[in-house]
């Protein structure tokens, strides 16, 4: 009998498990809803992002620019010259570019190490290359890098790991010395992704970015975007900065025209708008410490954050709990699908959101409140 | 020697030929330039697509929907209820469509079959799973798909065809017989991609989408854009529709949040702005007719065209001749890249730009104009 076309799917493409990503508000509703579930920006977007936005708005009957050249120069203002203009990559979301990078290195049966609880499209984007993924989970309560479990786990084929710092979902950082030892340590054919898209968040006086590293010439691929501290996650624009010779290797798959002229625009604008940032970061900060403190006082059992969200072990069950906050007006998300079963993830929000979270919070029973 | 960074980099993805994409247009001038050098829209962009797309511009800092269905409903709702909602995939332009596909099906040392002249993405993308690229050419001087060549060509290696109806850049279309032909003697296990961005300006009476096709359960993929026919070129939106069994396969591989919102809600604006859709159709077949004549009276060699664009052999050498036009103010584009040695491809534009083309044309020595 002739074969049919299910006869060259690819085996490790088969269905399994999704990342679908944090859900979208109910559309009917007519009560006011807090969505503290997929760490959006308090305070909106940018506005000189929405100005760029409108203007491009009226022109996109022409195809947009071929490179994503004046964007990348605009990064490099962004980084007081420290980078060169070639050492950037952007696409539609960090996500993409996690993407890009594993398609550019990984072959079927090549190894790929990551440790939860993290960002659930590690293990399921590289399983689309056909990778070993090899689990390295985060050690003890306090979510620390298993630096020798790594190392350890390290084989011929292991060709990419990923670092995320501040972590997604704990709001855990991998402190200054703990990463040099590691870059110190990891074979010169190993790429290390390190994605720092909550940075800006980040005040630990031992927290670090990957920029020293990658101007020292390390394999480093440091993962950016413009969705939590821009306020852009609807546009989905995102970017890399690494070593020139992992660049221009990884831009042999970068599309022409890939980043649509609205993205485009808004992300330079964004950049350009250190004002927002400014009042975002503050923001973020202000609400972490009041959290933190409401967190105490109800005895709520939560992790210390450097990211503009905080995971708490729920007082009561789960799923039990993100709908009871649901019905007080407040979406939170469960993120056992991120490697942290039975924890919830709670976004920083505005002021407002943050005193209704923690109304929400005294309702439940049992929450030995300090007053 | 401890082994770099570049002892992983892949072989096949070594710095080769780029597919660049058509020039923007020059920053700086002031001169009034007509582009008819990237097949964009005479009439600019749906104002419906420009109304959605302005009114989504102020609400991007919260994710996106999380898969494309709203899009897809519409492009049920577009196709007469012809197709289901999951017999579509939607993406940031066709080309990412393509890139997709090739990622779920090919494998190291894969054949894809394609026919020259035509879109270089098909090669070059290829070339990224690291497949063998078979070039079986368009034949004759009205380039006939060569059934019999691409049949005699067909291995067990191979994986994916490669047809363009209407195919750029020569405009010339698979007649229905032909195509039916083909599909028949295709065995199962081999994809068809049916590219037919251009399909809204054939008119010729023998010319098919690939709609019954997909019907009737062949293993075909039709690529479509929304840079053409609804002005979206600046956004980069495409969808391709093929059998359930196919596009769930695709699907595996399609992120979440995969779609920026201003794209999805231009994209929805777009489809249902069909008095745009009709304009542009009638504009590019009055400006086809126009052109056509005036070719035929200046004693220019063109191919008749089922697109919104010709192409013509220069009656000067091509570069001196893009040159001459440009310093005339009017960008056309050369087209050797894509395997049509010597030919410039010129897009239709609104009467005014076809006339100033004309005009231009007019200017060159040695045209046989006959008044």
């Amino acid at each position: 009998m002739e074969k049919g076309i299910e006869s060259i799917f690819k085996p490790h493409l088969e269905p399994k498990e999704v990342y679908k990503g944090g859900k979208n508000l109910p559309k009917e509703s007519n009560k006011k809803i807090y969505k503290l579930s997929s760490n959006e920006n308090p305070l909106g977007q940018s506005p000189k992002a929405t100005e760029a936005l409108i203007q491009a708005a009226t022109n996109v009957a022409i195809y947009p620019d071929q490179t994503d050249i004046r964007l990348r120069e605009t990064l490099v203002a962004d980084f007081d010259q420290q980078l060169k203009v070639d050492q950037f990559i952007c696409g539609n979301s960090g996500s993409e570019i996690i993407d890009m990078l594993l398609r550019a290195f990984i072959n079927e049966g090549d190894e790929v190490i990551y440790s939860n609880p993290c960002f659930l499209p590690y293990s399921v984007f590289s399983r689309w290359y056909g990778a070993k993924l090899i689990d390295v989970r985060l050690k003890g309560t306090d979510y620390a890098l298993d630096v020798e479990g790594i190392l350890n786990a390290i084989t011929p084929r292991t060709k990419v790991i990923f670092l995320t710092s501040p972590n997604n979902p704990t709001g855990t950082y991998i402190p200054k010395n703990v990463l040099e030892d590691f870059l110190d340590r990891i074979p010169k054919n190993i790429v290390i992704v390190f994605d720092e898209v909550y940075r800006h968040f980040a005040n630990a006086e031992d927290y670090t970015s990957a920029l020293p590293y990658v101007k020292a010439g390390h394999n480093v691929i440091a993962i950016n975007s413009f969705s939590k501290t821009y306020g852009l996650a609807g546009l989905r624009v995102g970017y890399c900065y690494t070593t020139s010779k992992i660049a221009n290797y990884i831009r042999q798959i970068h599309k022409p025209f890939l980043l649509p002229l609205t993205s485009l625009e808004a992300a330079i604008g964004a950049l350009n708008d250190s004002e927002f940032v400014a009042e975002t970061v503050k923001t973020v900060l202000e609400g972490r410490g009041f959290l933190e403190n409401e967190f105490q006082r109800l005895g709520i059992t939560y992790w210390p954050s450097q990211g503009n969200f905080f995971i708490i072990d729920p007082p009561i069950p789960e799923f039990e709990f993100t709908d009871f906050l649901m019905n007080e007006g407040v979406m939170v998300r469960p993120v056992s699908q991120f490697g942290a079963p039975g924890k919830v993830r709670i976004t920083i929000g505005t002021q407002e959101a943050n005193e209704a979270l923690v109304k929400a919070l005294e309702k439940i029973k049992g929450l030995s409140k300090k007053e």
